[in-house]
């Protein structure tokens, strides 16, 4: 491999703008015009060659070998040729500063040499942070939408576009709003949990947040909803089929993505690899164009997920050769090739130019990916320099605003009295776990654990915080992989640490099961790909957990991961104090350390429930009422009687703890009619703060009609609110909720008929934490 | 309660003829009038009240009082007002001898009192038997499909049906071709399995070998498919709903009622309890109408589930009151309502009577049921006698097809050579386990099964066998349900009884947790409304067999349920051999004797995949190609990445083993046109058993298109045959496949369009047992 380097030095001066002298006048050049129909010019102007080479790009550019970044001229001047749309910037392992200057380099290239000069777009996966290393690490999704706080989501996204904009990443593969609906899945680190509601609010935030116009009016970064439709496939697999009927599709697995669509338009979707109803969202013309465009309405461009047009005649086999699935595709409703790496299966139908429905198709696909790029100042814009995109990362503001995120997006799911610890009180503590001394950020992360720059991880933090004296390590095993041996001399490490220490803090996960960054996709537990049959830790940890138990001394469970584990009664009940701390951001450790000192009071809910049982889901808090009858009638509300388990266990969706406590009352809701004759309810409460500190709390509103034109779940979550109480204060919370979003689609029509509404007012879905009322209103 | 006792002497000679003076001329009366034209002269002189009183019954009309039948007539004639279409026998430990006096009596009273004289027809449950006890009790539906010989199921169902007629039940509540695609549904023991089309074949032949007319043309049993469309709720549930696009229910869920419902017809469906795409099927007119009506080509009556309607306001909350799911029933397509007790919610009707719509349907309704009642003799037959009855049931040629059906239907999962046992070598034999000494028949089997009467237990057979002082029996543990407390002592007493014995049998199941009949519905851990959370044994069973194979000693496992238990390879690597004996019937104790003694050679295959852990599923065996991507690309092929896991276990579909072997050899297909220019596929192969004893193969065919306009599952079962070949012999195999067997459906349209296919002959679905040859069929 032909390894080719730039220098930074030649770059920083490098633009982006397109102005061939010459061309000035070219009305596609004209920023005046508006992007459709400077687009609409270009197209023009485009040969059959051109076209077929918008519709994919390059993902990964830039590589990495021995520790340094990696380009490869050859074999990317032989994918450049046919596929130009856009360019990714590689393997996340790489710092910003070293693949910028390639970047830019490259882009220039081709705004120089290309016939029209038609500038890539660059496009990376961001999740809790830009692609490549060297930005601001936040905790993952999951973790953030557990803060339950939509206002500081806003800043973290904010945080997270400008750095993307200062290394010219001006199209993201992100809002994930797939529903975490099933817990084996390995990527629900990646979503927002199982509500469709919560999962649209976060993801509304991010896309008008991400798609914020600067002050010349350019688009700052293009989103990419995705995955239409996800989250609930065969086994937890990932990209395994689901079944479903239009109104499971509309009111479930679809839902989360109306809110977003229809108020923040994403400027493009990515269709999901699974099957649905036997049909691959790859050539599912169905809920591409039935559903998401003439229902769902969405405008925006539609791509494939990396591989899956390829997928369509290597695997699900429905298609005979590559220009079969290319043209099944783009029939369906792809517009885009999302291709990891190599030839994209789109480049076959530079055959096709004889099928005029393929040339009418390919026009609008095109269209699609240049009104992004005209949208978003590709042609006009000029490139990030290395001097702005060093003043913007990880600048101090941005550190605050994901402190302030780590801070809220864990939740304390057990405290027996033990926490908060009193620092000037503490003796020694031991810190036990393979997962408490790296920073399990998750797989779509760019962070490089073992480099302090990235924060530091729980042990560290604990170190630095009380001394390294006073911590006793021990990482308990070395078993976290399933093919791992068994290390049981390290778990007697760890309980003679516990022991000497008298207080055990755990850290027990999934996720990341190395220090070694370079094997980062390998020897993991949890990520895209990882469906777990089993939900106990991996490896050792379940033995390491029960030999700590076993001694008898105080000890805290903190859980990191994207997933979620069983905490069976025989281990809770022997826990003084249980965490959930999701996929890490560069903080995490701080924060729990701040956490258990009482110096912050933790504030983050489930967003995903937990099964009492490995077998025992789904679980999500939504279920259907008919579902939660296995045995006869209604004294036995359970669903699973061998052994009896219940679908609502203890630890629910919207469930978790504060140092303080608080009192949800004087909980009305009332009919009332407004402007235009529509109709709402206003539901209010008072939030008291009962305890000796102040502290958050997530006002959560749920819903369900009394009757209803098809069956709906036995609750749903309508509106919530989190609220800072002073000890001893109380703040009233008011909720408006308009009739039309009571409803739920029926055959592909949105039915808000009125009539009956049982509404709920607390603090988790538990039914026991929650005041019920009822309100009627009228058509 | 009134207990009202009637004298078997009193009614031997009642008779259900309906001759009333005077009415002789009446077209509804004439016998040699089609069913449909008398049915629809007897409806016109139906008044409204007469009208809705056929849209129900009294399903349970002798319960059981301290060991005797007991009738309430209070009750009785206050259903029986509004309810009389059909009846009941009531509770299943009755005696057949017991329960015919009574209701012959009231079939009688039915006829003689009512203004038209319109007989009850007489309705059952029917699986592995007739309702009540005292008739010829067969393994369950799981264990007869395991026999896969559907020629002798057909003798079975001979049986089953004379028996019921014997009786006097013309209308039974069977077959019930849901597949068993999740391990963890309670009422799997009662379905063939997880495959459409073994399941199909088998229920065609049920309901052919039912529905046989006699010799003066009258149907002999009346059947009702059940239960459209059930097999695959939401966590394992029973009512759970399921999601469903029309692909998935036409190919998956209702693909086992098509060619049943096609080419038997059975005069009765069920719809099922679940909602499906949040319909529930009781108000789902898509379903009951525009798939199973006008595509499927269901003629017959449909019927709701007990309860089903009351549901649809009480539980799924989409009807406002009983009258409201009356309506919004009968209007999707609901005809008849199966109550199990009190009054039905379609006799609210009763007040409908200004709604045309409502009477229109309620008169297609009536018009359905007429003709059940008209095609089975009831206004013509003369009532069974007691006489009768006792010449039939259990008569010698009925026990001698239940020993054969048992002697196939046992599956045997591993031998490491210590099988067969020569009976003159053998010392003591330690018999252990709850399921050791029971019966353990399902939840819809009439038996008592601590009377011998009804055969033997496993216990009994062996001690009969062997002689009671070389049987060391052992129950190993009562705590065999989910509440029961630990129960050391007796493991301890199984393990001294296997060391004494030197080898040990252990027979652990789930099912029937007692051996007192009296509590039959109560103690029960496998049955309708248990769903498994988890599939290992339950309660202490799971370590009384731990601590047997601890001991070392030689160990036999069979297992005795309707469901699979997991048989991780800790245990396997530990046991010398494993049997699935499914639900029991009478003879399954006597059969496993022989079978280990080598006097039966098992020939039984699996019809259900047995999962590798809790979670680990959906296992089916006919999963789609993209459900097994769990990871990246094709060289991970894992469904399940912690553990690691693959969707194939090893004891998959179609699995079984035999003293004897075979070799499956010569395989070819061929594409050929025949009549009509229909093109066929003929598939050949040679069967050599290459052992040293006479015994039974199945071949089994797979297929699959190599290119489909849907996803298609990566093989399925499309023809079987059971061969017997003697050792040494070979035995041809053929088999014709027509093209148009090849399709699947499409949005409704059957596709069967050629192409080329891959077709796999061999002794299971394992592909290590398969031979793959490929075969081009134009269109």
């Amino acid at each position: 491999m032909y390894c080719w380097f730039l220098a930074a030095s030649l770059l920083g001066a490098a633009s982006a703008r397109v102005a061939t002298p010459g061309n000035e006048t070219l009305p596609y050049l004209d920023a005046a015009l508006p992007a459709h129909e400077r687009a609409r010019d270009l197209l023009g102007r485009m040969t059959w060659e051109d076209k077929v080479g918008q519709l994919g790009g390059i993902r990964r550019a830039v590589s990495r070998v021995n520790g340094e970044p990696s380009f490869n001229r050859t074999a990317f001047e032989q994918t450049r040729k046919t596929q130009n749309g856009q360019v990714g910037l590689g393997f996340q392992m790489n710092w910003a500063d070293e693949v910028l200057p390639i970047v830019n380099e490259l882009r220039q290239e081709q705004i120089d040499d290309s016939r029209l000069h038609i500038p890539y777009i660059t496009i990376a996966d961001s999740v809790n942070g830009i692609w490549v290393s060297g930005g601001t690490l936040f905790p993952g999704t999951n973790a953030m939408a557990s803060s339950w706080n939509v206002n500081l989501y806003a800043q973290a996204v904010e945080v997270i576009r400008d750095e993307n904009l200062a290394i010219g990443v001006q199209w993201v593969l992100s809002p994930e709003v797939d529903l975490a609906k099933d817990p084996r899945n390995g990527r629900n680190g990646e979503m927002y949990g199982e509500d469709a509601y919560l999962a649209s609010e976060f993801a509304t935030q991010y896309i008008k947040t991400m798609q914020e116009q600067d002050d010349d009016g350019w688009v700052k970064v293009a989103t990419t909803i995705k995955h239409w439709v996800y989250g609930q496939g065969s086994g937890g697999v990932n990209r395994a089929s689901m079944h479903g009927g239009i109104n499971h599709v509309l009111n479930d697995l679809g839902a989360p993505y109306i809110k977003p669509i229809r108020e923040a338009k994403p400027l493009s979707l990515m269709a999901s690899y699974a099957s649905v109803d036997h049909v691959p969202l790859s050539v599912n013309r169905h809920l591409l164009q039935d559903v998401l465009r003439d229902i769902v309405g969405f405008q925006g461009l539609i791509m494939s997920d990396a591989n899956a047009i390829e997928y369509l005649y290597t695997e699900s086999k429905v298609a005979r050769s590559p220009m079969d699935a290319a043209k099944k595709a783009i029939k369906a409703g792809l517009e885009h090739e999302l291709h990891p790496g190599g030839h994209g299966v789109f480049t076959t139908l530079i055959d096709a130019e004889d099928d005029e429905e393929i040339v009418s198709l390919l026009d609008e696909s095109v269209l699609a990916l240049l009104q992004i790029k005209f949208l978003t100042g590709q042609f006009d814009k000029p490139l990030p320099t290395i001097g702005d995109m060093k003043a913007t990362l990880r600048k101090k503001e941005h550190l605050e605003v994901n402190k302030n995120m780590s801070r809220e997006s864990i939740v304390m799911l057990q405290n027996d009295g033990l926490l908060p610890l009193t620092k000037g009180h503490l003796g020694k503590v031991a810190v036990i776990g393979p997962y408490a001394d790296i920073i399990n950020a998750g797989m779509y992360a760019a962070c490089n654990s073992t480099d302090p720059a990235y924060g530091s991880s729980f042990r560290r933090s604990m170190e630095r915080e009380l001394g390294a004296d006073a911590v006793l390590y021990a990482q308990g095993t070395n078993s976290i992989l399933p093919s791992n041996d068994t290390d049981d001399a390290s778990i007697q490490e760890a309980v003679s640490a516990a022991k000497d220490a008298g207080l055990a803090v755990l850290v027990l996960g999934s996720g990341l099961g190395t220090f070694d960054p370079s094997t980062v996709n390998n020897e993991r537990t949890d990520q895209e790909g990882f469906a777990h049959a089993d939900l106990s830790f991996p490896g050792q940890q379940q033995q390491l957990l029960e030999a700590v138990l076993d001694t008898g001394i105080p000890t805290i469970l903190i859980m990191s991961s994207g997933q979620n584990f069983l905490l069976p009664d025989s281990i809770l009940a022997r826990t003084s104090a249980v965490f959930h701390s999701f996929l890490s951001g560069e903080f995490t450790g701080d924060v729990l350390v701040e956490i258990l000192l009482g110096e912050t009071n933790p504030s983050g809910k489930l967003t995903v429930t937990i099964p009492e049982a490995n077998g025992a889901f789904p679980v999500a808090y939504d279920f259907l009422p008919s579902d939660d009858r296995g045995g006869f009638g209604a004294a036995t509300k359970y669903d699973w009687h061998w052994p009896q388990l219940t679908r609502s266990p203890a630890l629910r969706f919207g469930y978790g703890l504060s140092y303080t406590s608080f009192e949800i009352g004087n909980v009305t809701a009332t009919a009332a009619r407004g402007a235009c004759n529509t109709t709402a309810v206003h539901v209010s409460a008072s939030v008291t703060n009962t305890g000796e500190r102040a502290g958050q709390e997530v006002v959560q509103v749920y819903y369900r009609p009394d009757v209803s034109v098809i069956e709906m779940p036995v609750m749903k979550l309508i509106r919530f609110s989190k609220v800072e109480v002073e000890a001893g204060d109380t703040v009233q919370v008011e909720f408006v909720v308009p009739g039309r979003d009571l409803g739920y689609f029926v055959n592909g029509d949105w039915v808000a008929d009125g009539g009956d509404y049982a509404f709920w007012v607390g603090s988790s879905s538990r039914l026991e934490d929650l005041t019920q009322v009822n309100v009627t209103l009228s058509h």
